[in-house]
């Protein structure tokens, strides 16, 4: 049963047809896995080997081409019908003598669509540069065009019944940073406190089972405080060292990510608290400037004006655009909250604000995971916006 | 720390050199994660965004390239040398002015790597379409090879050191599918029994911390039966329904997948029964029978042959190999167990044997983990091969 309703998924449908004929695109070649559950409704672990769903513009609904055993995953979790689902046979996987795409190829021809603009995620991971080398040796006649990013903007203001999915995935967030709080101490594995964030993460509510966040728990102690992207090892927490956190909740792939930072004792170095009173002052001050109408670049340009009397600078984006996603990223592609992103805010984007500070000497993350209102923002959650200490 | 010693790493590297002059490759673009960890240490959840090792036949190590915030995240896990590490600034994330290959371009003309043959990894997600067009842009002088899966085949004979991994997944492996005995009962939410699986996943034992493996828990009940690649829902699981389990224990990303089937009460359908007499039967002939010298199609041939008493017919390939991996795939993309595949077994490969069956009517799954041997094989973990009955 897909979650969202059949005009639901006919609505983004439309949109994205709208976009489709703005660029010139007959065909949309839909890659993405985010994509192709956003457009219908389509959830299995099967992005591993190629699939895709079509897009026509003179065809109402899209067109799954998936591999053969995943036919019937895409028949109990997507709104399509029957005859809509394609199989390619399991000789395609992997082959060196046959490509997925070559199948592909074949629906589009039989549709007729063989001499269209064909658009296709260029720069989407799961869209290969084999699939799209094959895809332009099996139709000559096609044009090519680039749909890259085409349904992530589609996808960056967000229906209610979405924002409904991502307040789910705040109260499971809290529950996770509870989780993390509760184990992250002294002694303690970092594989098991992990566990038992994990545990949190998938457990979710009595009312809402949690699901798989598109990024496993990041966890950086001790050294790797001055690194993101981390995961844990199996050595155990030490007192008196930081413990930085990239966690989430999820909810029907929809995301609310929750950092902060924990430090295992009383009293952390000065250039920690230093740092970390920057940042929350900063954070703040930010977060009480957004509203509609507002850009991208005008909000990292208002962050760093908070944060100007300060010694920090931060050179990497302040934050991005979520939603529904699936690993490897919960960050939609779209926009980027840093200088040159000319984005304006609208009513229903949802934003993940996170300035996180790798410096060799000192690390700090902490976040936010908001929405953008008629008037101002709302939190996905409310978690304090503070150093977690655990003695 | 990297996991293993410099030795082995540059043992690899040495490989993985010989077959690019095989294949004339002079200098090799690896984008894939397990790759890059393959060859480095690396390990870091980064490959969200463009990120590769330069491999060159004329240079000792490797050269890393990935976002400047993930530089340190490299100081701290490879044992590559700082002068070998290169970070692209944060403006290159998703833009549509600058492409990190365009800097991946930019260090292979400062080696003076310009003007040769340049081997990408064409059919690896994690080299889009985009990353081939920008790079043969940027290095027009540059000759363009197919290097996809080289390292992967590398890969494909595992050392003593990597086949200790795999033991240790083995061992968590056991207590990963003892949670799913334990936790799958009727009344019990999917989303609470995948969070005790996922928890037993990365606690691993109490010698051996556990780690992510590339897949979530997968997890097919009643009706989903009919399918693979299916996650959990916030649904109790029934009486009397079936509960097909795909899951994995994983020790520094080498993998050790377990898959079972549940029945939860007493008296499963006679199809379920007798599907599973066959194919656990299947599964053990073709086991007895696995031996250095026998080929990939010889070992699926001989289950077929073992269940050609039977109407069972299994479309799709018996099996794969296993290692080091990243999302979203524990299989290696090297051989697979199917018609055609002439890969002639060796000591040290190791195998991941799944005959699943997703019939509309019925659905079963069983596998084995295992290693070849000298004369024969073993199997990185002991559990029973049976139905688990939960009443």
């Amino acid at each position: 049963m897909p979650v969202f309703t059949r005009n639901e998924y006919l609505e983004r449908i439309g949109k994205t047809k709208s976009m489709m004929q703005e660029k010139g695109i007959d065909v949309l070649v839909v890659s993405h896995p985010a994509n192709l559950n956003y457009l219908t409704g389509y959830d299995g672990w099967s992005f591993y080997v190629h699939q895709c769903v079509l897009v026509s513009v003179d065809k109402e609904e899209p067109i799954w081409i998936g591999r053969g055993m995943d036919a019937n995953g895409c028949r109990i979790t997507s709104f399509l019908k029957n005859e809509n689902i394609y199989e390619y046979a399991d000789n395609y996987v992997q082959s060196l003598e046959r490509h997925p795409m070559h199948f592909v190829a074949d629906i589009i021809k039989k549709y007729g669509w063989a001499n269209k603009t064909v658009g296709v995620e260029m720069d989407q991971f799961y869209f290969t540069a084999q699939s799209y080398v094959e895809l332009q040796h099996s139709l000559p006649q096609a044009k090519f065009a680039n749909g890259n990013a085409l349904v992530n903007w589609v996808r960056v203001v967000k229906s209610p019944a979405e924002l409904e999915m991502m307040r789910r995935a705040g109260q499971i967030a809290v529950k996770v940073m509870d989780a993390a709080k509760t184990h992250i101490r002294p002694g303690v594995r970092e594989c098991d406190a992990a566990s038992k964030i994990v545990e949190a993460q998938y457990a979710g509510t009595s009312e809402y089972g949690g699901d798989y966040p598109a990024i496993v728990p990041l966890m950086m102690a001790g050294e790797a405080t001055k690194t993101p992207h981390l995961t844990w090892s199996d050595k155990p927490f030490k007192k008196d060292e930081a413990v930085l956190l990239e966690l989430c909740g999820a909810y029907k792939h929809y995301h609310a990510p929750i950092a902060r930072t924990i430090f295992l004792g009383e009293n952390p170095p000065q250039l920690m608290k230093d740092t970390a009173k920057v940042v929350i002052d900063g954070l703040q001050k930010t977060l009480e400037w957004i509203k509609p109408g507002v850009t991208a670049e005008g909000i990292e340009a208002k962050w760093r004006e908070a944060i100007a009397h300060s010694k920090i600078v931060k050179e990497s984006r302040l934050g991005y655009s979520i939603g529904v996603n699936y690993p490897p990223d919960w960050g939609e592609h779209t926009i980027s909250l840093r200088s040159g992103d000319k984005t304006v805010m609208q009513p229903n984007m949802a934003i993940h604000l996170i300035p996180g500070i790798w410096y060799d000497d000192v690390g700090f993350e902490i976040d936010a995971s908001i929405y953008i209102t008629e008037t101002g923002y709302k939190a996905f959650y409310d978690y304090p916006i503070d150093i977690i200490y655990n003695k």
